[in-house]
């Protein structure tokens, strides 16, 4: 098959999200609908990808370099319709053979296989459209057909009642020969009630040009944009239902789906088990047989085989976890390795460390990782015993085998096999405590303050 | 216009309830119920509200001062019925000009804008009732109508089949002549099955007298009452849709919005963005572009413009964060201002304090707020770093730019630009570890305990 | 009545689980389905109970056993249908009298009252079988039948026209004479497409025996059988509705009921307060009053009359809270009883301890249970006051009245009325965070690290 070229239009302001950010920036699976745009045609592997940026082009075109740094980006400085702005790309498609795309950044469902369903057709027509049976067809443009031919698109607002009867209606998604889709742009006029180039002028030109124009359907589901919180919000409800569908056909047990929040990164193994209530923010692993407990929260994290995680933990960037960890509740870890059946279990945070293989980390251990103004690391050994409410002074290594007494706070290394221990004797003072509330009982009954 | 007078009928038990605690008391968007009936009469300034109690009559009427302090409370001794529960306000209204209606304290749903209809109509007429087109109108009482006017209200159990066949119910919501009303009260007559006196005899008493009675109809969602614990939810449920509703068109993102629970006082700042499960209690502000990240617990609270907040954050009454505050998370802080762009990011307890700009709060720290009798308050400067693990013993203060040294107990004030260090110097015993464990371990195997 | 037996079939794999764990062990309401089978038959005190293992049979026994030691264990070696799978039971069935009961480990909804009904209808019918009116009967099996009479049971594929219009299914569950049962079964053939052994065949043999045949209806939801994940997950979400609208009509409020996770066995009492997004594991019971706040978790735990826990409050098992007393956020207790109106409120770990009435736990307080190897038991008194970040070194008592200074590490035990403080004093260098800092940064600008 022929090289395709994507292009992908993300201009739009998006006046009735009623927001400073950008329309296409803002995010379904914790990422902006423009990234799930691009990434419905990646597996196509175009050859090249442009996108048209507008409002917000600057902070478009970083979030769309993340994800995608070979994308082309161009910007459409006034906004004078569909086909004015993919006009913008002729540049960066100078040569370019085959075929091109023209995709929404704001319509982030269409899928793969739906736009190789269109090149598929483009073996038959010049030209192809993307429609949809519309269960309320409404002010929708509307594609007339005969038989597998499109004559035209007509605007709702210039059709007859006849036309107006079609429930097959325009995605705006069009797949068409690269060199002929200019050739025929440059033919569209602004010749109409919004003096705008409407792209989908293209296939009467090519119709009236001798060229033929087919079209694709897909359901309806697959072409839902997005104008408004609420539209955002329920786009969200949509994919999260089919990636918890997705998750459990795939073999996790979700115990409560719909109390578990996916990324569009998410990856679970086979048995794992996510208990309800946990949030899965972006760059997520789970390895089959893990166990993911009530109320977790995980972002750029992997959680080996066997694991077990909260309830109520917190793993951020950079956690790797092996094999039956345990990470129990109010822990967080950020960047840290911990070594296969190594134990954190209450009240922690682990920040830039290592943990040895079966270690066990007390309660209210905290890696002191942050002096005011640089961050170091802390290395802990296999089978090393951390008591409770340690506190890690980084840079620092703990040995092999070794121990920390309760409440010692180590600011150096501690060999292998070793015991660091630093505290004030506890000394008991009788009948202190007795006196020291008499006193304090008395103040109060006297109206004042100790 | 005349001026308003407001009744509000929060007497009854409610036995399917099965609870202890007053119906009118059972809480929505935690608020109680009758104080959802008051607050939609608000808006049209009533000259006076009279609010009749009954079951739990003292714990009702601590509720109603609470929110509306100048109400008038009246006790209902015996239960007779409607008409006798409304002439329990004689006195409270005597010399009351212009309208009187009469709301329900188990009916928190009426919107202020049907009320202002019922005003309206009451140009026309000297009686209004509020009735609604019921999807399943069963065992409702029936409004008899002729074109604009109503001719009586016909219970259910008196109905003809003729009249059972209309639809349009009776809401209970009367807008009368204040003066008026109680004229034809002195008439109404328990002359019934139940030997109780009916609010609703008034139309036809008025009608005999050659007075005009009319109606109005609102949404049966607003009619609705709650009579038991499911209904109670499933009114819980209605509140929270218009609520996150409300909350996205006003340009507020909520990522999971059915995970969102909002109080009838939260107020969401345009652009901010509440993640998936977050619970906000009453008196709640978030400024615009903050962030309010997955499990978070929120309750009489403000949060300034682009502050992060969780996950797993708890900010209890009184808790005032400036802008770009960040708060991370198994953090709790309660009556404590906290300072533009300051950190508290992990494990800790801020209670009774004050923390000036940019100052960094380590993992672990605590105010020791409480000796046992007395709560005492903690004073942090600007461009302090707290050393992880330090407990701050109140009364104390921190001058700006001082640290504390990692585990330090501070009881004494630390002036500007000094350190505050307190531990014991951790020693290192080569060795020991080793043999401590091979020691358990060997009772262990003998079947002891060290 | 006479004795009744009971046989439950839980040999299969579910291999559309796409899961190691055999699909009888998949869990609803933190129940093993098998448990729920057994369970709905355990009211009838059933003289044997022998259930029938096959894929996973140890791991499946175990859990079998848990619930029911009393539970014949049976294995299926060869997987030759549902009529083999009962001829296994027959030597442990041996002199059984009365009914003999089956019903399947992976259809957890049967009603024990359904159950009785069948065991009514065996007064009139030798064999009788349960039926259900089938939503869209699809490829189930059809109860042919004369007016109170089973005639035959048609499988799908053997169904004429005529029979495959009858929307009267069959459940597979089936009540008969523990007897004849078995003589039915040794005239049961695998002369059909599968090669198996159909327990239903045993309806015609008994009709053709002149043995009467009969059927009992249901409800279609309680014959739902669990097939792979996605129906376990909607088998759960139907198990939790009804366990929330049981909990709310015996008198509990679930604010947000749809976010409250319930097990099989939770107990909430009449007044009690259940906020948004709770979780309770097995083996909680909550007396009436108590407030369960947002974000906690319950397993194994019992909460006392008027106690508050939460928000992000943990108890786990052995968890044993009298009256009045406060749990608050990030705070995990564990193996503990405390005492009526005790409070341990923020951050704190309570493992393997008793802790007296009114007594006070300060923020950051451990107990530092476990040596590595051993776990010891911390006990408080009552009145004590816990300084804020007190490490209990385990084994260790503090006597009623005592207190424990802030930070201090307590290796013995304190008095009645005793303090313990141990911590170093802390001394103030002036300056010094000035100069520390200046140094820092100028080493970051530098581009060095400190």
């Amino acid at each position: 098959m022929d090289e395709v070229n994507v292009i992908v239009l993300a201009a739009g302001q998006g006046t009735r999200m009623k927001s400073d950010r950008p329309k296409v920036l803002h995010e379904i699976g914790n990422a902006p609908l423009v990234v799930h745009a691009i990434a419905s045609a990646e597996p196509l592997s175009p050859a090249r990808l442009v996108v048209v940026t507008g409002h917000g082009a600057a902070e478009v075109g970083r979030a769309v370099a993340a994800h995608a740094p070979d994308a082309i980006l161009v910007e459409q400085r006034e906004r004078k319709g569909t086909g004015h702005a993919v006009m913008q790309t002729r540049a960066a498609l100078e040569g370019a053979r085959g075929d091109a795309i023209v995709l929404y950044g704001d319509t982030p469902f269409i899928r793969t296989d739906t736009l190789r369903e269109m090149r598929a057709a483009r073996e038959r027509h010049a030209v192809v459209v993307l429609g949809f049976e519309a269960a309320e067809p409404g002010r929708y443009g509307r594609l007339v057909t005969t038989g597998e031919t499109l004559d035209r698109i007509v605007e709702f607002k210039d059709a007859t009642d006849e036309e107006r009867a079609i429930t097959l209606c325009n995605s705006g998604v069009i797949c068409a020969d690269a060199g002929l889709l200019f050739d025929l742009l440059d033919d569209v006029t602004d010749d109409n009630a919004a003096g705008e180039l409407y792209l989908t002028d293209i296939v009467g030109l090519a119709r009236a040009a001798g060229r033929s124009c087919g079209y694709v359907t897909c359901d309806e589901a697959e072409t839902l944009g997005i104008n408004s919180r609420p539209e955002l919000a329920a786009a969200e409800d949509a994919f999260q239902a089919r990636a918890r569908q997705a998750a459990m056909e795939a073999g996790a047990t979700l115990i409560a789906p719909g109390t578990v929040f996916l990324s569009r990164d998410t990856a679970l193994g086979r048995d794992c088990v996510v208990e309800p209530n946990v949030v899965f923010g972006p760059g997520v692993t789970v390895a089959p047989g893990a166990r993911i407990r009530a109320f977790s929260h995980l972002e750029g994290a992997s959680v080996g085989p066997g694991a077990t995680i909260g309830p109520f933990a917190r793993l951020r960037p950079g956690a790797r976890l092996e094999e039956n960890v345990h990470v129990g509740n109010f822990v967080e870890i950020k960047k840290a390795e911990i070594g296969a059946g190594a134990k954190v279990n209450h009240l922690t945070y682990i920040g830039d460390a290592a943990i040895g293989a079966r270690t066990n980390v007390g309660a209210g251990t905290i890696t002191c990782n942050y002096d005011g103004v640089f961050k170091h690391r802390t290395e802990i050994g296999a089978d090393v015993f951390v008591g409770s409410n340690t506190m890690l002074v980084a840079p620092v290594r703990i040995g092999d085998g070794a121990m920390t007494a309760t409440g010692t706070v180590v600011t150096q290394d501690v060999p292998e096999g070793a015991m660091a221990v630093g505290r004030a004797r506890a000394e008991i003072k009788p009948g202190f405590a007795r006196r020291f509330f008499d006193k304090l009982r008395a103040a109060r009954a006297a109206g004042g303050k100790g």
